[in-house]
């Protein structure tokens, strides 16, 4: 029994990457660099988007959301208000819906995104730390937000996400001085799962580190081998 | 293609719901009441049961902990220090870890559990918003941990896991004055999708409304009508 599901989820897993790559070849095609963002519910990943695309990144690249939801489309609206070309992809279906973006859903929303007209697409992923980091949609780079009212164990907790990125944006520290959070014992859980993954320390709120986002966005857009 | 994914995710269910009666039968025949407490990771449903269970519950009930985590035992370490009995369940396969308990892992976990030695079993699941909510697992009654750090739209955007609970514990209240939280508004929402749940205001780090929640507790051990 236990052997048959890890067979069907193992297949499930290929067929996955066989379209993340007919998407990756699609957005290659149109010289489009592809973000792959998640991380817990209401970490602040459309807040910092807000942030970070409220105006042009350095560099004049031209960016693009594809926002990933089981329904209802708030953040998509709320870039929306930036003047951001934005994509809704909601993931409930006739049961209580997806909990992760996959290849084959974002290969459904591609015709719609205006990839002729943009450098860089950020794919909002739906808010969990489990399965999304599991399913390759045709990114060429992960990040995902932290925030620090989370706890410092979450590394330990959900190392798969953690280890699948290259950035690990740690948000909300303009609320550390009103929490029981011990920031390097973070840094060295992180330290544990994912020597390599670049930090970043933000707040959406006050804008502290969102120029260093903008900067390591821009630099994604042309690919830069610092980012990759 | 889509049809299909869905009749397997219905027989799958069907499946799940057979094994959650069989695990009902099984706490019914031990007279152990069960909770399923979900939130997603780093709402605090670990600290607030630290609180909730550091001192016997009024009247007495004897509470027993099933941890759900994909990987390690962190929260059922912090439980055990708290001499409460604890059992940890993890969802960690050959691939990156299931993001829900089902009704098949808790029954695996069954012999484990003290049933004849305690009247309430908590059974804390993965740290998720979408997926715990499809899953009945033998429970008596559902209760979500929502925290005040993950912003006011979360009823909108995961509608079926507030509209599964019986309670809404809001948690972290003592960061009300440093966030851009607007209190009604998170209970606005939720009246719009789940205008009968019972909700709560604590905060696990001052202790405040955690009688409350242990009252809540009692009263379901000896399963109550006004919790049921």
């Amino acid at each position: 029994m236990h052997r048959t599901r890890v067979r069907i989820v193992e297949d499930a897993l290929d067929a996955n990457n066989t379209i993340a790559r007919a998407n990756r070849a699609d957005f290659d095609r149109e010289g489009v660099a592809v973000l792959n963002l998640m991380s817990a519910p209401g970490a602040g990943k459309t807040s910092l988007l807000e942030q970070a695309l409220g105006a042009p990144l350095p560099g004049g690249a031209r960016v693009g959301v594809l926002e990933g939801d089981v329904q209802g489309s708030l953040d998509a609206d709320r870039l929306a208000d930036r003047h951001v070309p934005v994509v809704q992809l909601n993931t409930a279906g006739g049961f209580g819906g997806e909990c992760h973006l996959d290849a084959n859903m974002v290969r459904s929303a591609i015709d719609q995104l205006p990839l002729a007209e943009i450098d860089l697409l950020v794919i909002e992923n739906v808010g969990n730390l489990v399965c999304p980091a599991e399913f390759r949609v045709g990114e060429d780079a992960r990040a995902m937000v932290c925030s620090v009212t989370e706890g410092e164990d979450k590394p330990l907790k959900y190392p798969l996400m953690f280890r699948a990125c290259e950035l690990v944006v740690i948000n909300k520290i303009d609320l550390l001085a009103h929490l029981d959070f011990d920031l390097d014992r973070l840094l060295y859980h992180l330290d544990a799962v994912n020597p390599h993954a670049r930090r970043m320390l933000t707040s959406a709120r006050t804008g502290e580190g969102v120029d260093e986002l903008r900067e390591w966005l821009a630099a994604l857009a042309v690919r830069a081998p610092a980012v990759l």
